[in-house]
């Protein structure tokens, strides 16, 4: 029934209906296991888009929320606040780092960027200095509204559009050959002073199939960029809150950030909701006598108190002892069963941070290619939802996964190498 | 103790916050009435901007709620499917113009329409047509990312943005004087044979202070824009779900949009959500053995159970018999307070439209002048919070809402006229 309904009515996100397969129906959560209409059981071995991190409909989560939700649903947030608002800022001030001050509130990752964009824009905008230039990097990835696309080097996503997209440059992610070149390419875009702003996905560019590059390289960019009064954003929608090993990607990074973007895990997967923050010297730009030089930029669902508090309650156990026992222990099982595999001929390369572990394959397949969906549908017989990218499987389970849980992914992703 | 942290940590939506004042903490809703954290009621006499429609902290959407974040908090939407999102799309497919086929989630009005506008430019695109151009209305309001503002026409969100804006005209909106004239500037703008599409909120501006239109003059635009193949986009974000005396703005007219943006009241104001509608021609051009002529746009949220619940519950409520007589009940009584109002010397003009009702003022004023403090405060001491946009003071209280209630709300507006 609901599949017939679905297939009459709904648009599904980045699907080509024509050949896409009937979607499967889920009907129930819990943990770390999806339940699909006939019974079949999958691990959600990618945390369902890295948002369920404390397993699917948390009791302690799903409980405060029911309270929040029957005293205050929501508040217009111009003119009002509220202490799900100001909780949660003070939870997160103790975790962001140390130089973010400001929180400004949306609900998905893509305003997030967009939000980032117009801050930067609007910062050199208000000193009367004409900015208009964004720099980013070569397969980034940071939304789909017309700012964040803009910013996003993944060609499937962006053709129709790119007339209409924002003025950006890009730069490739450095690694240990091509660093000298990268910051050359770097300086002499900087050097036009015409650049606001710089975004990156700091360690782990997700969507790009979670390639990663080392800290001290991205580092020394960082560095650059304050040279030259750029403003630089980091995009933390997917390495937000646990995932790398520290609560931030920019943690790992001695220059930081003076904007990050963060979503997905946030609330922990219950509701929506997104936030740029910022550091003061970004928040004082917009402070005037005159009225338009603030930021007039509002969604009507700002802060709702619902989705505040599963961030509240999400960070709370985020901060716990036993999730941060448990990503030591997902780190290292992880690093075992790369170590393991990582010789395996039909395996061209592993990688890992923090909990995220991907594996690229020693085949050539387009990202939506046909191997991409015979592997798909090989998992899922298995009992385990991967969502291979390309030629890449990664596992970003949830913090919550049980070493049984992980041994059967594991499984699944050595078993699927026969088959390729 | 909200209140300090709210200032220390807190960057409000559309908020100059070097002079504004410090924000009211809320403490608690229920129905049409919002507590603060002093004891103070206020009638939410604006719905908290259109959303808490059947009353704030709704025991029937919230009950629905509870129970699902216990069952199935989220799944990714890409490949997988659930009953809260069909049973959502065949409510929809019930009260939505009989033309609308499919549904697209997001999370806010804004990506709702960035999402449209994407639409119309694939559409064309994908039929190898070069058609880049959008025509809005003047002081239309559509939303804050780039492509909502790119067609939003109010300058004072828009300032320092321009130079990154999607390509748009705009027509003034039509009247019985100048209707000759718009529909001439409109087929001059529409025969260069390069607009993709026509955006509008019909019937009522709502950002623009609840600005309204005649159905008849607006219908023989969209008859036009179907005359030069021209993509009509309807922005009913503030317009849906009842407000105007039907389910849908675009009800009282004849020629019927290929593509609705919804949000706000879409889900009760419990949890953000929207949702792009549209008519099976525009689906059917993004289907094809080319996998890139799919619409590579997604939400990590996207269609989440949660949300898609509340949705139901609020539709559901919607139709009910109750929620329908208090349509009726609230008409009427706009009409006479409107009427009885309509003649003080301080009143410049009124105007209806459903249970929307605005007074204009015959006063001059900026949109955040100090007049519109002044009077905001003075709502506030009587209880009632209405949120003035320049000289215009409008009402779009909650469905829920007693006589009693509005008595109060007609009162503090004509005690209003002698301070100004």
């Amino acid at each position: 029934m609901s599949q017939k309904v679905d297939k009459q009515h709904i648009w599904h996100p980045l699907t080509q209906h024509q050949s896409h397969p009937e979607h499967i129906v889920i009907k129930k959560a819990k943990g770390a296991i999806l339940y699909d209409e006939n019974g079949n059981e999958y691990i959600d071995a990618i945390a369902s888009w890295y948002t369920c991190m404390y397993g699917h409909c948390n009791p302690y989560i799903t409980q405060k929320v029911s309270e929040q939700m029957r005293n205050l649903d929501h508040v217009v947030f111009t003119g009002f606040t509220h202490k799900p608002a100001t909780d949660l800022a003070t939870s997160l001030m103790k975790i962001l780092p140390q130089n973010q001050q400001k929180i400004f509130f949306s609900d998905n990752g893509s305003t997030s960027v967009d939000i980032a964009l117009k801050m930067s824009l609007q910062y050199y905008f208000n000193q009367g200095l004409k900015r208009n230039k964004i720099i980013a990097f070569q397969d980034g990835f940071h939304g789909d509204t017309f700012g964040a696309m803009s910013v996003s080097g993944l060609s499937i996503y962006n053709g129709p559009f790119e007339d209409h997209f924002l003025d950006v440059d890009r730069i490739a992610v450095p690694n240990k050959s091509n660093i000298e070149k990268v910051k050359k390419h770097f300086i002499t875009l900087l050097s036009k002073n015409n650049v606001a702003a710089f975004i990156y996905e700091p360690l782990v560019q997700g969507a790009a199939a979670m390639k990663m590059h080392d800290a001290d390289l991205l580092n020394q960019l960082l560095e650059i960029a304050k040279k030259f009064n750029v403003i630089t954003i980091a995009d933390e929608v997917m390495t937000g809150f646990g995932k790398t090993g520290k609560n931030f990607a920019s943690e790992y990074l001695i220059e930081l950030p003076d904007i990050i973007c963060l979503s997905k895990s946030l609330t922990g997967g219950l509701v929506p909701m997104a936030i740029t923050s910022c550091s003061d010297k970004i928040y004082q730009a917009f402070l005037s006598s005159e009225m338009e030089k603030g930021f007039f930029h509002g969604h009507t669902y700002s802060a709702n108190p619902t989705s505040c508090t599963a961030a509240i309650a999400s960070i709370e156990l985020l901060m716990s002892k036993e999730i941060q026992n448990s990503i030591d222990r997902i780190k290292t099982a992880h690093k075992s069963f790369l170590e393991n595999i990582n010789n395996h001929p039909k395996v061209k390369s592993t990688r890992q941070q923090g909990i995220i572990a991907a594996v690229d394959l020693n085949i050539e397949t387009d990202r939506y290619g046909d191997l991409r969906y015979k592997l798909f549908d090989f998992y899922m017989e298995k009992g385990v939802y991967l969502r291979p990218l390309g030629n890449t499987v990664y596992i970003l389970a949830p913090f919550i996964i049980s070493n049984e849980q992980l041994t059967k992914i594991y499984k699944a992703i050595e078993d699927s190498l026969e088959i390729i």
